[in-house]
């Protein structure tokens, strides 16, 4: 830290993004890419002659985006909101919205917590209930904005939208933030609740079920006014944040939404796949809606088997969180790889057996 | 605006961007924009397999570009901070080091009101001297953080590099920010400055001279704690910011950095050319070290020239700002585009003096 640093952020603790490791080839299953390429539509897209005008500025509206994501939702371009990925739209949400405090869960996603430390916004964490679970009756009346990531990271349990509906009703002056990362592999998004509630912000990414993780892009939908605040926002940090080869990339995915939705298909046949597989080996499994799992093993030490599994050549995700450290998340790779990671599995508890 | 909106941001204005205007065909010299395409070598790196595999996430450490930034400006890669624009770069500053205040021209890049103005940081503008100049004496003992663009924008006025050591010798306490978007066009980079000084902060971007307005990248160089807190905002807020196509993009310019040198030598050539033309024409411009002019002709309201440019199919930039108002900014193009510029310009200059 050098002297300068602002006093207000020297105790702010970064997220740690899930570990790149280039010391050998490992099978990732540690960040929640999809196993999938992108489209070849997408690839033509970001080869175009028009995106490839790099010398120009992109179009910082991102008019033809919106006007498509809005055509994919039922929504109008008004309602939409895009940015460089879906971290970037939830920091831009925690400053906007998040004023009077926010509560999100105690398990979730860990940048919840340091945007609001970042921003030094008020914000309360909401314990879990006994199976890991979102209570949908601890965020009535919250009295602050809310986030919640549906289904939730990393145990990848789901809220039906009858208890989105509670928690909107419930809130009638605050932004209930649905954080919906992982909602193509199995969730009904909220966004079909937009017209029925004007505090609803729906928060969705192209990292996931889109492949575009490396293209970083993610979009929200809400009413216009919210939309409206999120660009400003925007527009007073970094208007040109979406750039030439990634708004193509954005627009010709969402055309090709076949393509996607179908390899998310996929990914849940594999995912539930893997998932017999572990609890014929023993392990509890949470009833997962995201392309990962999260599993733990009587027995087995949660960062014991996570590193097992690197020395084999498997990446997986440990978080040292005492209440769930015996367990780790698991990113649904293809058949091939998952075939691979219970093979090792096996491997490991064998050897542990002995 | 949302009755959801934070209180504090109320009041905002955001930045305006250059107008990017789709309703016919123009001659676009009002967002600095190199009127050259990328090299071939940067296309084929966009288009290589490794930056297309976009399903998986880029390096977040952007090691390789670091690490070949660090060569190019004979510094080491935890010397070098890289970002999605010169903006982000911008706005991470503000919030790191301007904490205790930040001063800055009255007339200089509009970002920096609408940074501090959005971390609700104390800020002072200091009024240019009486020929639109920077004078480095009123940056002396400013007792915060110094945000000072070299070249200035919109004027093109340089300082030199001991206007910029004195600065920097009399704020030991403070960052000094270097914001040297538009440097490579005849100015001196004060990154030669960096082994003297700890205060010190270059900021640079690959938008002009570097022909990638389009694909959003920035970087800074300073000493390594100072790149350290940049670093710490940056995973607190949006740690992939830079995508896999942008990352390659950037490698791959500063590898081919005597095509975009050569290019910025022709452009300075037309600038000077441009210039001459303006000034037999009766405009008085500035002494300009950017890729723009600054101009204005007596008798001629700036506002109206802009006007009826547009018209007539010539983009230029006009900023309403009482002090600059006679004045527009005018990106130098291409010698095509430029030419076309000047004649343009005597054919409303004829017909004004009808």
């Amino acid at each position: 830290m050098s002297k300068f640093f602002a006093s207000k952020y020297k105790e702010l603790e970064a997220y740690t993004p899930g570990e790149q490791p280039r010391d050998m080839k490992y099978i990732k299953l540690n960040t929640n890419e999809s196993p999938y390429p992108p489209s070849k539509e997408t690839i033509d897209a970001v080869k175009s002659e028009n995106a490839l005008m790099l010398n120009l500025y992109p179009d910082p509206t991102c008019a033809e985006l919106k006007k498509v994501l809005g055509e994919r939702f039922s929504v109008n371009a008004e309602n939409v909101f895009v940015s460089n990925g879906s971290d970037d739209i939830l920091n831009f949400a925690f400053m906007a919205f998040g004023e009077n405090g926010v509560v999100f869960p105690d398990i979730s996603y860990g940048f919840y917590e340091v945007f609001s430390e970042l921003h030094n916004l008020p914000y309360k964490k909401i314990p879990l209930g006994d199976n890991l679970e979102i209570r949908a009756e601890d965020y009535k009346n919250a009295g602050a904005m809310i986030a919640i990531a549906n289904p939730n990271a990393p145990t990848g349990l789901l809220l039906t939208l009858d208890e989105i509906r509670e928690i909107l009703t419930t809130n009638p002056d605050n932004i209930v933030l649905i954080d919906e990362a992982y909602i193509d592999f199995g969730g009904k998004s909220s966004a079909s609740l937009l017209s029925e509630f004007e505090n609803l912000l729906v928060v969705q990414t192209f990292s996931k079920s889109r492949s575009l993780a490396g293209a970083r892009l993610g979009f929200a939908l809400a009413g216009s006014e919210i939309i409206a605040d999120l660009e400003k926002i925007k527009y007073s940090t970094n208007p040109y944040s979406i750039n030439r080869l990634t708004l193509a990339a954005g627009i010709a995915a969402v055309e090709s939404d076949k393509y996607y939705m179908d390899n998310a298909g996929e990914i849940i046949k594999t995912r539930e796949y893997t998932k017999n597989e572990l609890l014929k080996l023993g392990f509890s499994v949470t009833d997962s809606y995201a392309n990962f799992l999260f599993a733990k093993k009587e027995g087995i030490d949660g960062k014991i088997f996570y590193e097992e599994l690197r020395k084999r050549g498997v990446l997986v995700r440990h978080f040292d969180k005492e209440r769930i450290k015996d367990y780790n998340r698991i990113t649904i790779g293809n058949p091939k790889e998952m075939g691979t990671f219970i093979e090792v599995t096996k491997t490991i508890l064998q050897e542990a057996s002995k």
